[in-house]
């Protein structure tokens, strides 16, 4: 699992200021890891409104069914996330894993196990047992704090090199609230959310219904436009809990998404979601670099995404990518194999702000050598343009490196 | 380009009769390799009837749109195959490039250049300079000789370790009849027809609608089954072949392929085509072990076939192979992300004849050292079975090694 911190991670984390109504702990409780944090417990002291993603894998997760099933109640209590098992495919004994859980965090809150959501991350189909964890929920909801958001985020890592951290601060109304995010990713990340948890928390007072709203709007260009390898997790979960703490401060409760109030609320959450689905996507498995891959002139947004994530799954790009060689000629395989709308003959497809092909065919102006030290950069843009009408969207990956095969061939053993 | 002959090629290679009314020369005209051959003539003495299936990339080769319409006469004279460039992506060159061919292939067995056929593989984007090779075809028509298929298998590969061919006869009315083959792959493998080329030919007297008939049927378990990397190629081509000769042996012309005296050479014909494409899979860039994902309980074939695609492209699937790890929650996560009707409580996995899964969870009678010791092998059978109905199909990949990413990093330069 001590992998080298991936070359594209943050200069520098963020720091996470305090979100008043929530605190936070973490503990040690050896689930599959040694010698580090791997149990995460959020409380919220006054029940939160609470907003929920989900993988839409066909196989889910026994956490992804007990949030999807409390999530209609849109009021949380405390949140327990895991790493190290991921407990899917565990048949009835994942069942009673998130039973017995849920059961020991609402004793430890003082809530109903409706009010309790759970994560889970890491190897497949090996039972969890929650017996080693559950007994610990109720000495960590007394000695939670506000200020652990770095504890949390290391917490909720498996292959992750570094933790991601993501916060933004705006005004409604006059009064400052604050939002918080934490992710973890690596492997098995494919949009349609990926082997992706993450957790944000608003001091905002806003409604659960406007809260899942937004939520999904902003998940869309952000988490829904990330893929390190095309494989979607049985377990991505994205929560998002508002405490309404900022009510004491003069902010005024919302409940309609659309309310004009929050705009600049809005655009913080899609920055922020976009900056953590970007830092996920930035420590890929062996992920040396990242991959920003826009699709314009589409006939549509979809067809434009579609085409996006061709290219961005393609393993011939993105070894390609790795090899720091400006092939565009598989990018054309890319689009060529998406099944949407594109004439071969009008293509123009950019590295970076290098022109490599127009019309059809290599650009009379390409230069190898321009090209070439696009390619070497650590942020590779591969900008095509269709030129056949206004659809347009940008997928984030990464490359596909002998590191990601070596990571992935012996993650078991 | 000099690779290690895969762990998986055959023996022994096929060794291929004759095919009369067919020959063949070869030559080294240097369009990118050296010191090796890279351009293929395969002479009709007497008009062909001719099928072929071809990339359903929608950026397809100059060769595949110039093949397309000379399908419809069903009548081919002469094939020119090179390989060292795709001829993919190269615009108005690109048209000039194969009518320049078509007209020297044309000239040198006197017929229209409507009964050429043209293929290229190789790399995308780069204009072929056909004024390389146009000038030879001139005389290898002449030399050209029945017994080198080996020698047309050589010149067509690419990044292949090992030349394909495949054989079969069968009698057709009391006469015996030849169906030969030989193949391209490596990279740039996915269904819908691979960066493969191949070529069959048969002595048999058979129609061109009913050839086109028999093989549209055989290529969906054969090379529509076959994948290395998901990436489908602009210029995948199958080309079928019947050059009759088989009538002066007293063999009847037939012209309907449900004809039932096509039984035995539809089932020739499957099995030389599965023979091609698993060798195909087994000599996928840098693969040491084949996967054959069969799907069985599906709600239909087509749902089955969809659900074995999404395991054997999985990146997780094929490198936890690589790894000759049992890992069968990658499984799970593949059939999830598939999006087809899947039920997770009811799954049960099989890797070789080691039940890991059944009923949602890990067997309880399941032995990590017998999975452990499939894994070990160079064939990797996993079985899928879903509980759900009848539908049921096979799909053959390769493992996701380094070698995969170490050929593709450095391809092109």
């Amino acid at each position: 699992m001590s992998h080298a911190v991936s070359p594209l991670a943050p200069a520098e984390l963020a720091n996470l200021p305090a979100i008043a109504g929530l605190r936070i702990a973490t503990a040690a409780a050896g689930i599959k890891y040694k010698n580090r944090t791997d149990l995460l417990m959020m409380v919220f002291d006054r029940p939160a409104a609470v907003a929920g993603v989900f993988t839409r894998s066909k196989c889910p997760s026994a956490p992804v069914d007990f949030c999807r099933a409390n999530l209609g109640g849109g009021s949380a209590r405390a949140l327990v996330v895991n790493s190290g098992n991921a407990n899917a495919f565990t048949g009835r004994r994942g069942r009673e894993a998130t039973a017995m859980t849920a059961e020991a965090a609402a004793k430890a809150v003082g809530c109903a196990p409706e009010e309790v959501f759970l994560a889970s991350t890491g190897v497949i189909g090996e039972p969890l047992d929650a017996g080693r964890f559950a007994h610990l929920l109720d000495a960590l909801a007394g000695e939670a704090g506000a200020d652990r958001w770095r504890e949390a985020a290391d917490a909720i890592m498996t292959t992750d090199t570094y933790p991601k951290l993501s916060t933004r601060t705006v005004s409604i109304d006059g009064v400052e609230v604050t939002i918080n995010g934490i992710a973890k990713g690596a492997g098995m990340i494919a949009p349609d959310m990926a082997t992706m948890l993450s957790f944000l928390a608003t001091d905002a007072p806003i409604a659960a219904p406007a809260l899942q709203e937004m939520l999904r709007d902003a998940v869309e260009p952000s988490f829904n436009s990330v893929t390190v390898d095309s494989d979607t997790s049985t377990s991505d979960t994205l929560l998002f809990f508002a405490t309404a703490a900022a009510v004491e401060r003069g902010c005024s409760e919302i409940s309609d998404a659309q309310d004009p109030r929050l705009d600049a609320f809005k655009a913080a959450l899609s920055a922020l979601l976009l900056d953590l689905a970007r830092q996920v996507a930035r420590d890929g498995e062996g992920a040396r670099k990242e991959i920003q891959v826009t699709v314009e002139g589409a006939v549509s947004d979809l067809s434009a995404k579609r085409i996006a994530l061709s290219i961005a799954n393609s393993p011939l790009v993105k070894t390609a990518v790795a090899g720091e060689d400006a092939n565009w000629g598989r990018v054309v395989m890319a689009v060529g194999k998406a099944g949407e709308e594109a004439d071969r003959d009008r293509l123009a497809i950019h590295f970076g702000d290098v022109r490599v092909a127009v019309e059809g065919e290599r650009d009379p102006a390409y230069s190898e050598e321009a090209a070439s030290a696009v390619m070497r950069r650590p942020e590779i843009p591969i900008r095509v343009d269709l030129g056949l009408g206004d659809g347009r969207w940008t997928v984030y990956s990464c490359d596909l490196t002998k590191e990601y095969v070596a990571i992935n061939g012996d993650y078991r053993s």
